[in-house]
């Protein structure tokens, strides 16, 4: 199973492709797509977009993971996150992909151990998963490396369930 | 000149195309792009972001006019306006239009006439402006059309300013 994962954000928005076949994760490819705080937002709203449609369309993916978002700092970054979070739906959509939702906690409990595990942990985790050297995939794209994880992880769980 | 305005939501996006020439308004195309509540979010975001991008293919217009964002009732109603109007601002600059923005305060003073102006009275405005019966036009396409005017109103004082 290949996961899709996103991490969406104004200025810079991360991606990890993440593979897991007999148990073994592998990382297919992962980065970031920044976008210039100068220019317009409809302009780097386009530019995330059209990053992800194009990572999306070099890799077969069985499906996308996001982060889900509920509570926010502020009103106003919620709505920023909101409206590159929405061109990082729409990008999936396009692309023919179902999307599954994963809250930071689900993440911080499936990837970290725990429910206070910190961004650190669950950084040094993912790294270890995949087996890259700890700082090299940088935290937006580790961070959507940890979304697809946990996706990954959830995943045969729930269809284990479903099939009782 | 003509100005395509967009108020966008999760559930109904309004769009107005609105023109502009000697002083007198007009109306060329306005409407509501619904999506359905059971479906899931990227679809929707698909199908508003489908709609926008036919009508704007369908126009040529000068520019893009959306309501500026900065406050709202909960971070989580934020998110979900912003990834409705993430998608509305990237049909956008996909179709290579300028976007503007103006606050809801903004609006009703220039189409309402004072800053106290209530929903029925910019609709009021608009429909007599744009030479329509009242409540034919629907409160997203009236709330559209409403911020398409106030661009047209704007814009050319905007450019005596800047003339100076």
């Amino acid at each position: 199973m290949r996961v899709f994962g996103i991490d969406p954000g104004s200025t810079a928005t991360g991606f990890a492709v993440v593979d897991r076949s007999s148990g073994r994760f592998r990382l297919i490819d992962a980065g970031v797509i920044r976008t210039k705080s100068g220019t317009p937002v409809p302009e780097r709203l386009a530019a995330i977009h059209a990053g992800l449609a194009e990572r999306l369309g070099e890799h077969p993916v069985d499906c996308v993971a996001i982060e889900a978002i509920f509570r926010h700092r502020s009103s106003e970054s919620a709505l920023r996150l909101g409206q590159a979070r929405g061109v990082a739906l729409l990008a999936a959509a396009q692309a023919g992909h179902a999307v599954h939702e994963y809250n930071a906690m689900t993440v911080k409990k499936t990837v970290g151990g725990h429910g206070r595990a910190g961004k650190s942990d669950v950084a040094r985790v993912v790294a270890r998963l995949v087996g890259v050297a700890d700082l090299k995939l940088g935290e937006d794209a580790s961070d959507a490396a940890a979304i697809a994880i946990t996706h990954l992880m959830h995943s045969p769980f729930q269809q284990r369930v479903a099939a009782r």
